[in-house]
């Protein structure tokens, strides 16, 4: 792309140029009204070369723009903390919320560079990373963002001149850093290495744009009109429903729920015994996975009054304190509900060598947010999709996955349920809206035998915990995470 | 303290420690319901010698607790983007929710006692370091919270054991760190340091517990007595008033609202060429401000359609957007309004060398929120004095915090709404909501009054902008940033 793109300078007269300019950059202050009115958030990607003037134009960019509803972020090498997370942590966290404008200055293109160009990636994981980024440039697209990427290109001649006059003050001087300096030296290098990211990343989706900017005003007036006009794409574009994607996960065959059997018996003194062997287990493998520094991740799931509770309660209280953490998930505040429906579950990734446990986890999607309307049909069937990118996403990086569905039968339930109703302390857990959600039953059943179907792929399995017995899903479940870690350990 | 605290080792036969521990473990998770049932937030600060067990005891105290209601912490040394703001900042993001326990596994006392021994502070930041302790241990009781702070005693012998045993096994040896082993070298300096600040930190507010940690059985009983009365006791002094403290924070003379001129013209020729100027100004001390990595704090309030929004857009587009963020405050969010209500400020301070604008801010708390009943009568009026300290806190850290009033006179809002009601693309900017507060005009003209009066300090004053003429408004306040900025610059 780089190498078919040709820079010139000043093909406009400057008048006219500015005359453009002015009438563009009012366009786009009364798009930012459109953005808020129609809750699009934009995520404008700024790349280029080192003194190709990335933050000049961001400046110009946001000039008229109402300080309130854009943000401007630097993206510099990776902190220790993000580093410890998955290579799209740190950009997830911060896409815009509905309404919004997102400018990166530098992020997912330069960093990868650096990481090529000092050889630490390439082969798989480099591909691995490269299709990372086309999945998220896809999600966000889907489901409802404008990302636009741009790139600043100068020939190397320019941004020799250009820093070499920021170097000749001392006020200016600070600002060439050692990279700058690189990709003077290395220029070929450089080249290639953009060239091979540029082209990996460019889809019809989210595609790239160079940007030719040897003259500032002219590149401005370039990236406002891409801008204008894809932000004029975009809200027309809501209209319209993305493809629903079936890509070929290798799934686990799963049985559906009413082949579960759930008559299995464990009597106290037999949990006991076991619980106490297998705690003891886990504590040890625990302080191996964290000195591995392997992240895990575990998503409960299953029935009102399945035991969800007690089970994760007996799997923590044998973790160090220190290396987990338990997410309940209840549905999202506001700030969260302006963001890509898996921006919060993202935003609670543990850090590696940690173990989040979610209670509730982001197949609401498929569940109560498909069958209480909370989310369009289009936006449910593409979530089966999203969801297995995001969980090869954190098998990728190197978390073990596993996802219990905690299972009774509705007899069982309407025991527990009956029993919560007469217990004075367990009156709090039982509500009109459990009764509600069982009248459902059916449809759930439907929908988790769905959900359990198409997501349970071999790096994130689904587990039904047969929890009609509560001592029994407890040992079941502990085995099973146990025997993850065993499993990974040996590798 | 430590110096009249005697370890003793095993004064109780262990099957009745044992005994009571289950007992007192039972009535924890009891209480654990509670806290939830009277939305208590328990923050518990186990601090201690090395190896005299703080994980042990956290991992004791929580086995039985539902995983789902409480976090663990492990506070290690601060980290850049840490250092990089208030010393409490870290602190308070980890502060629990309505209903919630942490734990924190060392803190504050821990990090300033490195502090100290590493010569990184002394004499006067020592001081406000622990004034600040103090008042952020009160602040958090009066606003509802339980603060538990622990500190486990052992014996030099008794350390040196335990250090010794540690180092015997590969396992273990790793978790012997660096500063354990100076802890036995310089036991009487670490011994006095420890000592100065659990004096200074003591308050009847929130006192400090030294736990005799020779025997971890009885430690855990101890803390367990402690833990459960405390607890108790909070639900019980949730009906008691806190004290409203009117500290004498030296007050800046100000105008009330109706003693404020308005009357000032400005064309828009003037206004151009002098925001030009001024413009320029700002975005050299901009850079001057960041690379001295000074932080800056603006607060915006003021009348419905008073031109709070342009004026901030005037002000910010002088600045290189990298290095500020403009934040519109809204009413809290769930997770926000869960927390102290000055959380959500301190989560959104800026790093040291950026610019935060709040549109809207911590004021909210004696305007909307005690005009509309949203907090109670105690709330509000403990407030300023809550707010002083905060700002001081801001000022201590090296900020420059500065709050603009935006005034108008009752006739120019009536002008300004009608007008905003006749022109389409003004109408989003007027609900039901500003006519309504209209009708209160007189009531926050009062506690605007009241609030400038009882909150204008000289590190963090009130001016009041006016902004009939919105041109005059506009130069006016980044006037004031410019020159507060100049003052610090030649300090």
């Amino acid at each position: 792309m780089l190498k078919n793109f040709e820079v010139r300078k000043g093909q406009m007269p400057p008048e006219e140029v500015k005359a453009l300019i002015k009438e563009k950059q009012g366009e786009f202050v009364r798009q930012q009204q459109r953005i808020k009115e129609h809750q699009l958030p934009v995520f404008v990607l700024v790349e280029g070369w080192g003194a190709a003037g990335k933050g000049t134009l961001i400046g110009n960019l946001i000039q008229e723009l109402d300080p309130r509803f854009f943000r401007v972020v630097n993206m510099v090498a990776p902190k220790e903390e993000e580093r410890r997370r998955p290579f799209l942590w740190r950009y997830m966290e911060k896409i815009p919320q509905a309404g919004e404008f997102v400018f990166l200055n530098s992020g997912w293109l330069d960093e990868t560079a650096e990481d090529m160009l000092h050889h630490r990636i390439d082969g798989v994981d480099l591909e691995m990373r490269l299709q990372q980024i086309r999945v998220m440039d896809r999600q966000l697209k889907d489901n409802g963002y404008l990302v636009v990427k741009l790139f600043l290109q100068i020939t190397p001649k320019e941004q020799k001149k250009r820093l070499k006059k920021l170097m000749e003050s001392k006020d200016t001087k600070w600002r060439v850093t050692d990279k700058d300096l690189q990709q003077v030296k290395r220029r070929e290098k450089y080249e290639t290495v953009y060239e091979r990211i540029l082209e990996a990343t460019n889809t019809g989706d989210v595609p790239w744009h160079i940007i030719d900017a040897a003259d500032k005003k002219q590149a401005l007036l370039h990236a406002l009109h891409l801008l204008t006009n894809q932000i004029d794409q975009a809200v027309e574009n809501a209209k319209i429903q993305p493809e629903i994607l079936h890509k070929d996960y290798p799934l686990l065959s799963m049985p559906r729920l009413s082949q579960t059997p759930l008559d299995q018996e464990m009597d106290r003194e037999e949990y006991k015994v076991r619980l106490k062997t297998l705690q003891k287990r886990l504590k040890r493998l625990h302080n191996r996975i964290y000195r591995k520094r392997i992240p895990v991740v575990i998503a409960y799931e299953g029935w009102d009054a399945a035991g969800k509770g007690g089970n994760i309660k007996r799997l923590s209280s044998a973790l160090d304190p220190r290396g987990f953490e338990v997410y309940p998930i209840a549905s999202p505040e506001p700030h969260e509900k302006a963001r890509h429906y898996l921006w919060r579950f993202y935003h609670r990734l543990p850090k590696d060598g940690h173990i989040a446990i979610f209670d509730r986890s982001w197949y609401g999607r498929v569940m109560v947010e498909r069958l209480e309307g909370f989310c369009s049909e289009n936006d449910w069937k593409r979530a089966y999709n999203e969801i297995n990118e995001f969980e090869k996403e954190l098998s990728d990086w190197g978390a073990i996955v596993l996802k219990f569905w905690v299972h009774i039968d509705k007899d069982t339930q309407l025991a527990r349920f009956q029993e919560r109703e007469k217990t004075p302390e367990k009156q709090w857990k039982i509500t009109q809206e459990d009764w509600r959600n069982r009248e459902k039953w059916d449809a759930y059943e439907m929908a988790v035998d769905e959900m359990i179907a198409r997501t349970s792929t071999e790096n994130a399995p689904w587990h039904i915990i047969q929890s009609n017995n509560k001592y029994y899903a407890r040992i079941q479940a502990i085995q099973i995470v146990i025997d993850a870690m065993e499993q990974r350990l040996e590798e």
